[in-house]
């Protein structure tokens, strides 16, 4: 948790009403952090059910091996996360506290461990203590309240400089359901699970593999759209729990993924993510300026991802956004390494509204002082069409600063 | 042309024979750089054989083209080189832009177009107007002399903080043969050909053919395996000629790359190649420390090199360098995210002889106090045991400091 806030944060949070059947609490352990709260704990109401995405690093953390083993029931009572220690790379040790923080959640909550979700965020590599916190659950868990998502945004921070939040009510049916979600960044980010980890919660009543579909298919957009360093964390979480209490109000049960009265919470729950995944990206590690990268023209979707990402994980575009420089060469170096078919003399290029090149080379109508001015905004749009066929992709990262050296250069001591 | 040095600079720079069959000159044309050299000559012989390695960006340079064009027929008569501008996405002009100066240079050297090679450095997408140095090619192919290596070094730099040269005289038969080498980065430096331009010139009597298996070999271990930033520039070139003049000392022809006669002359070449990489790389800009990655134990020695660049490239592992911190975490975030076979639990991890992690978790015979003391020296050796297999590659990279930041905010302006 940073002292200074990025000038890309919001100016103001989103007011997070309770979802029913969702109850919070947060403490202090002191697992890492001092005088801040480092745990949190989420209880569901019996019956809520649960899908996540994870990191597909070959390294991951015991906290992910521990949810996927969890999610093949697709049920959840009560999610424990700690910030401070992410509990990776921490072998034999590393199991034992992920059963040790399942068993005594399963004990607080009077579920089974089967019905626990857990994930840890922090340095990697040390051994995680399940004993400094793990006897605070049960009294979490008994304390619980629904209102308290402000709370639940600030326990998850590591280097983050804001907590992250977003909320929408919609109607399932005829009743009104809500979906609240927080986040956490900040480096460590990449595509294959942008985010470190996120949490969403529903009271609709949707069936697990209905979840699943909506998740699967929503992070496609938005969590794995945005890269903060191309650096992919053994932790990567997203977990999306539904419990299912507005079925009193009169929701309908979800059980088929292509229900049509799902149009509207599918667009809501895209929205969250989308929202969430760019205010981790603007919460990037020394981010001064958000960018959006949009490849048009490509030979496929799939290329124009593949090529947008390449821009947007450049070290030298990214050093060029900081420094207000819009450099395009370096957008059609990104263009040339990224290994897809792309034809040079018909790539053009965009800052904003500005075009600088076109059919391979530089705009002869390109104004310097335009364009100048454009790249001192802190949102900065970046286009290449490509000009091969009709693929196109947007994706978001941040500027590359002096700031990020600094905090990842001294994070660990 | 940076006014700092790099720490990481040579002590001392090889006094560089004459190469029989090459004359140098170097002149100041004012295409960028003021009061310093920017353009280079490199005369050859009749005869002279030459093999080439180039960029594999879709989006190649002109100059890049031309040389391709021009490598079929293996001939070389002239080298003409540029700093200052890359003539890189400048479409049309810039096939004019190399026209003309192969033309100019044909005419100054009494030979074909065909028999000119050219290689620009600089900025990308400012046409280059050739009208600048054309009228000097004449003069300065008259006036250049066997003896300005060091000159030529010194004209090709950009932000290189100091010349790269590398030299070696070896028998091929009883006949002693001279090989140098010089060399210029410094950033957009990752593989499919690492370094901006290479030059390497030999007067034993080599067939273009055996030149092009010599060097398309001899990149693998050396310029494809040193990375600064993972961006791969749209003008990398890698020139070898062969002007046969030693065969006037008795040195055989060589036209088959079997030749049992090219042993010590092979492993030479790859001790330059590899020298003048690693010079680029200990100049890479911003770098205080040279980092070397070696992966064992890996499926194959392809997988192994794609995990070592993973570490290589990770920016997280490359700032923790930086801040003199053996963060081993982020080499098993780099392991992870590489998508080659890898099982967290038989991961081991060095940094220099400390062990720091070993099956999977963090050893617990791990000195802090010695790793700390390793982690201030300015040569860095990672190494990451995957315990599968046998594939093993050792790359090189530099660490990311501010002043890389620094250095590439404000490049262009």
């Amino acid at each position: 948790m940073s002292t200074t806030v990025s000038p890309l944060a919001p100016k103001s949070h989103p007011k997070m009403p309770a979802v029913d059947g969702v109850r919070i609490a947060t403490a202090e352990a002191g697992i890492k952090y001092k005088s801040r709260t480092d745990l949190l704990v989420m209880a569901f109401d019996e019956g809520t059910e649960v899908a996540g995405v994870f990191t597909r690093s070959k390294c991951p953390s015991a906290p992910v091996d521990y949810c996927r083993d969890n999610l093949k029931a697709g049920k959840a009572r009560v999610l424990v996360v700690n910030s401070g220690n992410a509990n990776a790379f921490t072998g034999k040790k590393g199991r034992q506290s992920t059963a040790m923080t399942g068993e005594a959640a399963a004990k607080a909550a009077a579920c089974q461990p089967g019905d626990v979700f857990l994930a840890s965020t922090g340095v990697i590599g040390e051994p995680l203590d399940a004993g400094k916190f793990s006897h605070l659950l049960a009294g979490m868990v008994k304390d619980a309240k629904p209102g308290l998502w402000a709370d639940a945004g600030k326990a998850i921070m590591t280097t983050d400089t804001y907590p992250k939040y977003a909320t929408a009510t919609v109607k399932l049916g005829d009743a009104d359901v809500t979906i609240n979600g927080i986040a956490k960044g900040a480096g460590m980010i990449a595509p294959d699970m942008a985010t470190m980890l996120s949490f969403v919660a529903t009271d609709a009543p949707i069936a697990a593999a209905v979840l699943q579909d909506l998740l699967s298919k929503g992070v496609g957009k938005t969590f794995n759209s945005v890269t903060v360093d191309s650096d992919t964390s053994t932790s990567d979480t997203l977990l999306f729990f539904a419990t299912g209490a507005a079925a009193k109000k009169g929701a309908p049960k979800i059980t088929d993924p292509k229900d049509a009265r799902l149009a509207q919470f599918r667009r809501a729950l895209n929205r969250i993510l989308k929202n969430l995944a760019l205010q981790v990206v603007r919460d990037g590690e020394g981010a001064r300026k958000q960018v959006e990268v949009t490849v048009t023209g490509a030979r496929s979707g799939r290329s124009a991802k593949r090529i947008a990402l390449s821009i947007a994980n450049s070290p030298l575009v990214k050093t060029a956004v900081a420094g207000e420089d819009a450099n395009w060469g370096r957008v059609v170096m990104a263009v040339g390494k990224a290994g897809e078919p792309a034809d040079r003399d018909l790539l053009s290029i965009w800052f904003g509204d500005n075009r600088l090149a076109h059919n391979g080379e530089r705009d002869p109508d390109y104004s310097e002082e335009l364009t100048s001015s454009y790249m001192k905004g802190d949102e900065i749009r970046i286009r290449a069409d490509i000009g091969l066929g009709r693929g196109k992709a947007t994706v978001w990262t941040c500027d590359l600063t002096k700031q990020y050296v600094e905090i990842n250069g001294d994070y660990r001591s």
